[in-house]
């Protein structure tokens, strides 16, 4: 990875905007400690140790903006590997507008969105994909999305995939090299060795490309409708699980402001639930199912729960209801409720012990964590563990995809015996694929698509 | 002042909520480096310098939290002149609602609103006025009432209180020390040295009444209402107000979010335009005054502007127009409009150029300066300098009238050679007065409701 040497100071505010106790605005660039030494009073902040705080005055000629405490970090020990200065003003845009405002009047530049993470990228602070999962982590509001961008940020699975494609390096280059001994008929690279180093990376590739459903299921949530007939006790079983829920959100007072009625967290995966009106606000839950605006929003679902009253409904009546879901085709969960009724006036019914039933009483709160497993079960989220690896980013799956489609290439070459131009082009394809997962290959383009989705500031 | 000792560590979030770069929360108390130290892997807190930063990793058990920065400061060279510890770390509201679970999970308990600030106050970091001026500051949305809060914080009139404070407080103990002498006719307090020095005292607290009307303005801004016939030319001088100052708040893209529509700022003054329906949106404006509600509206203005099209009215029908206006006796500003259509045609005529007229041509944006100077005098604004002491607060201002009333009744005393024990009680008033606005006397209570007016974390 080059180092770049970037010639114009960039600032923008690091915090979020609004009324608050502090905001931080963030310098970086190889000006950042003199720039913000001019307009700051207090000691001389060119001449202070990396990662120490002073506290002084922001200064436009003789006017005093604010009171506050600037932090140094000299590169390449920043952030940035370049000078970064953060300025920890008091928390008003007000006062944040005026002091950038000043820095850009002294020659700083407003930074685009992600270019403090970009010029890290660049400076070769961490990889392509360790950068894309800041912008996760940032917006990631669930234990398992949080857990899955922590450890994607902390190297994740491009440690491997780094490794793999260094071998794969090494072997296209003997390659190319038996290419320069022309007609000799040389082999510099086993071609056995390299059928089992592609077989070897495409088994890695198919994992990952495999824990991209549970990984978009982690990073999106869960698209789930909860359909059944109103008196089945649909609106009971809702503020059961959202109840719960909503104790956990409210924990701390002021942290999370905007609680979203309509998701369900279980165990850190987020079920987002699909408003089919027609399924529930009106009465006529199974009879609109034919109605195509209803049928297209369950179409959406990854999950679909069917709630019914046990003690109404006998297993013909309840297919037939069924008949226009399972049509659909979606993971489903049958779920018999007011069981505990149920029992009080016969024994259960025994078509109700099936596989796809769970035995519920929403009143009763019975059995509610039975039904919660079997819902992480059925998005294959039952066996997440902190520290697995995951795909959770449509690019990463692409990539992974196209690599895979290449090494099958390499393979079908090797197997019949091409010559090493064509096995070294294959190879070179596979190589790009799987370098512009880590970012070792990039275009212009592609960062600024990356970038341009972070917030200012980052 | 006493330096106190809190045995509970505070924690809150004090960077705004939402998606940002960074977020930080602040620590403060006797255990806020050894409880941060417990959830933080890298460098051992304990053994740090003050003033220094140092990368790590927030951790729950084994689970990792963030990646942050974390800043340490020591009493009592920090904030609160407790020890205070800063994280910063990824700004996601969840990633904070997570570190502040496990802050209060070590032992840390949520702070109240502005309870960083009462600490700092309480052990002697700044007076009572400063600490008030610190939630000014960070909620002002203009050039002058920022201004106000800085100069306010930064030690503004109360050092000057202050110091008249001690005097009459050396004058009223050696008239207590009189009293001790009981009948021996012993006069250690110079009664005219006395005289002269409330004389002092209600001559500066008389300029700081004063300056309230002007504080006021500039805090609260000036509820303007610009009045007059549709076919004046309201809107167009609307626009051209506004525009040139919409200009200057999105200098900045994405750091002034919520531009009102409704308030015009004039070199750092704000004034609020009040929407008065009949005035602004129907035809029938000036027969709309009549009507209670318009007319209700009106009343709460501190300033009315009244347009008028030139070209088209004489001395009389103004007058006509004007009677309700002139009734609410509110500072008025006649803008005669269209002047360059007037002088197209026929000279200005006399009855135009009076002092309470401005002549412009909303148009051809001629005159405009004038007008906004003209409105800017009308407030007393006009001579506003940086640095000048004001009263923006209600609560000195109400402190100051009654320490002025106390003073006169001390003044009373001296001239009717009141007894040294009526005396000293007319001078403990006024103290107890001049020592609220400080924060030298302080009740629970008042505390209580100026600090919770503070948001979180500051």
């Amino acid at each position: 990875m080059n180092h770049f040497s970037f010639d114009d100071t960039i600032v923008a505010p690091a915090t979020a905007s609004g009324i608050a106790a502090i905001a931080v605005i963030r310098v970086s660039g190889k000006e950042a400690i003199l720039l913000c030494n001019q307009i700051f009073k207090g000691k001389d902040l060119t001449r202070q140790a990396s990662h120490t705080i002073h506290f002084g005055t922001i200064r436009d000629g003789d006017q005093i903006i604010d009171e506050v405490l600037v932090s140094i970090f000299k590169a390449p020990t920043s952030f940035t590997k370049e000078d970064v200065v953060e300025i920890s003003c008091h928390g008003s845009d007000f006062i944040v507008k005026r002091i950038l405002q000043l820095l850009l009047k002294h020659g700083a530049r407003l930074a685009k969105p992600g270019e403090f993470t970009q010029r890290a990228f660049l400076n070769g602070q961490f990889d392509l994909t360790q950068a894309e999962a800041i912008a996760d982590l940032i917006s990631s509001d669930s234990e398992a999305s949080h857990q899955a961008a922590i450890h994607q940020m902390r190297g994740g699975f491009s440690q491997q995939i780094k490794k793999l494609r260094e071998q794969l390096i090494y072997f296209a280059s003997l390659i190319e090299l038996e290419l320069d001994f022309g007609e000799e008929d040389v082999e510099f690279a086993s071609r056995h060795d390299l059928q089992k180093l592609v077989l070897n990376i495409q088994s890695v590739t198919k994992d990952l490309i495999e824990s991209f459903q549970l990984g978009n299921v982690i990073k999106n949530g869960v698209p789930t409708v909860i359909a059944g007939k109103p008196n089945a006790g649909k609106s009971t079983l809702l503020n059961v699980l959202f109840n719960e829920e909503k104790a956990i959100v409210s924990e701390i007072p002021g942290t999370t402001r905007d609680v979203i009625e309509d998701e369900l967290m279980i165990e850190g995966i987020r079920f987002r639930l699909i408003d089919t009106a027609g399924l529930r606000h009106t009465t006529d839950t199974i009879e609109a199912i034919g109605v195509e605006r209803t049928r297209q929003k369950m179409k959406q679902a990854s999950l679909i729960l069917y709630l019914f009253d046990s003690t109404l409904i006998d297993q013909e009546s309840l297919e037939e209801e069924l008949v226009d879901i399972r049509k659909l085709n979606l993971p489903l969960i049958l779920v018999a409720n007011k069981t505990d009724q149920l029992t009080k006036v016969k024994s259960i019914p025994s078509w109700l012990n099936s596989d796809e039933i769970i035995m519920i009483s929403a009143s009763e709160k019975d059995n509610i964590a039975a039904l919660k497993n079997r819902m992480l079960a059925m998005v294959h989220a039952g066996q997440l563990k902190t520290g697995d690896t995951l795909i959770t980013n449509v690019r990463h799956y692409e990539s992974l995809r196209q690599t895979y489609v290449a090494l099958d290439q390499v393979l079908g070459s090797i197997n019949q015996n091409r010559t090493g131009d064509l096995l070294a082009l294959d190879i070179r394809h596979a190589l790009r694929y799987l370098g512009e997962i880590t970012g070792e290959i990039t275009t212009e383009d592609l960062l600024d698509t990356i970038f341009s989705k972070f917030c200012i500031g980052k």
